[in-house]
């Protein structure tokens, strides 16, 4: 049977600290029709962090050069750094017939929803303020005036859930990837994207 | 966490001799969050099936009573037989929380779709018309006349594919089975059914 697909966006987002990072990261592994791309930024590496793999790690003017050039699907400052998803890279994987998937913070989302109507978006939550807290502390990569800006930013991220077209809770890891992976494995039988030719 | 559901009208439709019914017989199975409707029909039930479970047989001047009363969601003369599923039937069990799959040939579906417009539609393909005709000769259940008339209908329906939020191929069960149950595990996580409160 022949069959058509048009690949898609996925966009997965959530405050900070909910795992997006973890589930983005098995989704990669376990399904090789999807695909990263690789953003900009200009905040710092985190120890460990590879220039070209992480992000692509610029300085404040080369990012206003990018703005400026109109290079990207979503730019953002947030807790005070600047970051970018370039159109370059979602196009050529997405020409490829490969599925992009953004792990981005729900500022950036919000622009990539509105430059690309037809991704498909995924908001996580936490199952508590409480547990969020546990998790920015327990990752011991911000320091504790950052981590008490991202938990306030996290409830106006969280009233915005509405713009997102499915919400996983993010308590038990396992179920919640599963969840992200059936959504996934639901929008590509979706009709619209998916012409298989019975003859 | 408090989290809030609302239950869901799923649609499994397709050609006759695709398999809708081995694949509704097992979401019922392993989904206890789903159940079905009784459907009523004026066809002679087929060896084994039993009144008020598989459907509930009826006559043609009940069925017309039921008409004339409003009393279905869909109704529909396929075959040469009629067919409805009953608003009575539906309504009380999402009332109860629990998602109602309606196993319906394709004229139903598009009754139910315009009824039902936040319902999810999935419409099963068969591998190949020659795949099909195997499958309704193998059934035994149906004389070549009527096998014929089903294979000739199914060219006109799988052209209305369009119509449907989402499209499998039942050319393994197995697979078929679980793009389904992805469909539906996706479905319960939409932003406007779901609703989980972070506190």
């Amino acid at each position: 049977m022949r069959e058509e697909r048009k690949s898609m966006l996925i966009v997965i987002s959530g405050p900070s600290g909910v795992g997006k990072g973890t589930i983005y990261n098995r989704l990669l592994d376990q399904d090789p029709s999807l695909t990263f791309s690789v953003s900009v930024t200009t905040r710092a590496p985190r120890p460990g962090e590879i220039d070209g793999v992480d992000y692509f790690f610029i300085s404040d003017a080369e990012y206003e050069e990018l703005v400026r050039k109109d290079a990207f699907v979503e730019h953002a400052t947030v807790h005070g750094h600047s970051y970018g998803t370039l159109k370059t890279q979602v196009e050529e994987k997405m020409a490829k017939g490969l599925s992009v998937v953004l792990d981005i913070d729900p500022q950036g989302a919000k622009n990539v929803m509105k430059a690309c109507p037809d991704c498909v978006s995924i908001f996580l939550l936490p199952p508590s303020y409480e547990k969020l807290r546990q998790r920015l502390y327990g990752r011991n990569t911000d320091d504790p005036k950052e981590i008490e800006r991202r938990l306030s930013n996290a409830r106006g991220e969280i009233e915005q859930v509405g713009m997102y077209q499915y919400t996983v809770v993010n308590d038990d890891l396992d179920l919640a990837y599963e969840q992200v992976a059936a959504i996934i494995t639901a929008e590509k039988q979706r009709t619209t994207r998916y012409f298989p030719v019975v003859e």
